[in-house]
């Protein structure tokens, strides 16, 4: 009567969502304050000030028509110039409007891309750990998510287990950094490493490898910590941005694809994009945040308070005797579990009301996410309940 | 190397995009003032003045992060509350939040509805003359569209048609009152014979057919010409419905599904729905327009303008010499092209820089669509126009 992979995607309840049901169980049952939710990867910081500011300039003063209307499929032209202008200034590239496509948020950006590419048979590959809903995703689109198991000393590329994943059945290489779940973020080295054996592996096969590079946590990168900007080092990239975490807007779905003009035959390639776009009914981006985004470019995004919460937590997490990468942007710590079963361990984290997600459903099994985009006050109350998890296993050591 | 389909819908230019094009090109030709394009739905009345006050409200008064940050998939439960009350004082049906999925639009409520109900196989049906992007909607998700050819005396259902039509493949049937591109309501006689016939082969097939109310003209009615609420008639309808028209929204993207307590298993249907909404990455409706519409609620659309300009132009086209059904209520007349081939027809509407669109691409062939969501000053310079391009043919009778 239904579909019945609709129904299953939309009723299945994710671990995510499951965890945050019996917060809001316990919330009622001990008070709000006393629930450590680390669940979420909303972010707790306000919309800056300039955004709000833009958006109640352009309501007052621009006509209503030309601020609501249609705009092209792309997006508004103006709007293009100006993110693209940011974009070369910051990064050194050469991009003009014509090689962005506003759209609604980073996931549509994504798998308006994986369509766009996908063709009978294809491959897509990600690195554990990875955003669960790419594997949602890319099946979506009829592809095959191809999972590279984690490097979890540093939470880099696993370049030995990436080889035997590539095959010619490879269309795309999806690139997280900084990176949900690992707080990660790709050196340079990796990057090259990376972009030079997909280059190699284009002419073994004899058609391109795309990277898709996505990027909602690009400005979330701590102590000047520098994040590559990947079309600099490899023709087929696209790059899915958005403003969810850097605006702190992610109700309001706004982002972009860049099509850069190196790509193998960009007109394909855009014209792909805009044709998945049209099939998704993605419209076009929401205009009044084209415009929006458009008189902010450029602008810093205020990560001070996740500087100061994951330096707090890390300390307070190695101190009672937890192993973890040390996070250099995004808002997760990915610690390991102290229990080989990730859930087991989450589950017992709960009985001190510390909501946390298992590993395993980021392809990690083993470890567990730590979300911190919330008040350093409450990251504060936590560290003596972490300790005292802790405690609980360490003492039989 | 990308999807040739995918390809192919993002890049073929659709017969508007031809004709908006060489609008463009005319105009710099002869000035944008001397180019009458009837080619457009982009609603011209301007956003009403509450609307832009409710958003300026709301960016002014309310913390950021319950403006922008992300709303459950289903949207805002408080808004979803008041749209429910406001359909339920207006049309005396009895919906609660929970029977509401807001969308970005129209398209992505119809597109989700497609994709929540489509099964291997199964067919939906549309009545000639039809808004295109049906087709590309319906196939993108698997789905077959089958046509039913016009009844042009009044553009109400050629119900011996729509029976061949029916099989037990028939998943949906697709109804649009009052109708882009005929400027005809379904009457409440229409609705009846419809719903009573689809009532009957539900039991004959066994399994249920819905209907998908495709409702963005709601609100544009003439003289109170009432426009059936399809839920009262028939249990399996749901309603899609889009702020586009309604609040001149078209850029930001916002509308609702209704989903009602009588569809054959509710859980189902609604399960689907937000299945699809997921593959389809419409992560919420923008979160700040779910509020400006909960604000708005029940407040009155302005059709003032749509009133004149389609008293005027019909009866100029009238005068003139065209044969055309009087419009009920949209922005479209679909007057009868004065030569079999309606291609030739709007070439030759173009010697008098008058941009009309051939019906064929509305699945009736032999007639045009006129859209008078325009200047009503440019209506009454065109309407000369019309006449003399009439008179070219009518002089040969």
């Amino acid at each position: 009567m239904v579909s019945e992979k609709m129904y299953e995607l939309g009723t299945k309840k994710s671990t995510i969502r499951t965890i945050f049901e019996f917060g809001r169980k316990r919330a009622a049952e001990v008070g709000e304050e006393n629930i450590f939710d680390f669940s979420l990867g909303n972010p707790n910081v306000p919309t800056p000030e300039f955004v709000r500011q833009a958006a109640m300039d352009i309501l007052a003063d621009m006509e209503p028509s030309a601020v609501h209307g249609y705009t092209i499929a792309p997006g508004n032209p103006e709007v293009r110039e100006i993110l693209a202008k940011s974009i070369n200034e910051r990064f050194g590239t050469n991009f003009a409007g014509k090689n962005l496509f506003l759209t609604a948020g980073a996931a549509a950006a994504l798998t308006i891309s994986f369509k766009a590419l996908c063709e009978e048979g294809d491959e897509f590959i990600a690195f554990a750990p990875f955003f669960p809903e790419y594997r949602c995703f890319v099946e979506s689109v009829g592809g095959k998510l191809v999972v590279v198991p984690a490097q979890p000393e540093d939470f880099q590329i696993d370049f030995a287990a990436f080889e035997k994943c590539l095959t010619p059945r490879t269309k795309a290489v999806i690139v997280n950094s900084p990176n949900n779940p690992s707080g990660a973020i790709y050196s340079e080295a990796t990057i090259e490493r990376l972009t030079e054996l997909l280059a190699l592996k284009e002419k073994e096969y004899g058609h391109p490898i795309f990277i898709i590079s996505d990027e909602p946590y690009r400005e979330i990168a701590f102590d000047g910590y520098p994040v590559p900007y990947v079309t600099k080092y490899y023709a087929n990239t696209l790059v899915c941005y958005s403003y969810s975490k850097s605006f702190s807007l992610p109700g309001e779905r706004i982002g972009y694809i860049v099509v850069p003009d190196e790509v193998s035959d960009f007109g394909k390639v855009y014209g792909a994009v805009a044709g998945a776009a049209r099939v998704l009914t993605h419209v076009n981006a929401p205009s009044l945040w084209q415009l929006v985004v458009g008189r902010c470019a450029g602008k810093p995004s205020d990560i001070s308070t996740y500087v100061k919460n994951g330096q707090m937590l890390y300390q307070g997490l190695i101190a009672a005797g937890f192993t973890c990468v040390k996070p250099q942007g995004a808002f997760y710590l990915f610690p390991k579990a102290l229990e080989a079963d990730d859930y087991a361990f989450c589950e017992r984290a709960k009985k001190y009301d510390l909501l946390l997600v298992p590993g395993t459903d980021f392809g990690c099994p083993g470890y567990f996410r730590v979300a911190y985009c919330i008040k350093t006050e409450t990251i504060e109350r936590a560290l003596p309940l972490f300790k005292k998890l802790a405690a609980e296993y360490l003492s039989f050591a």
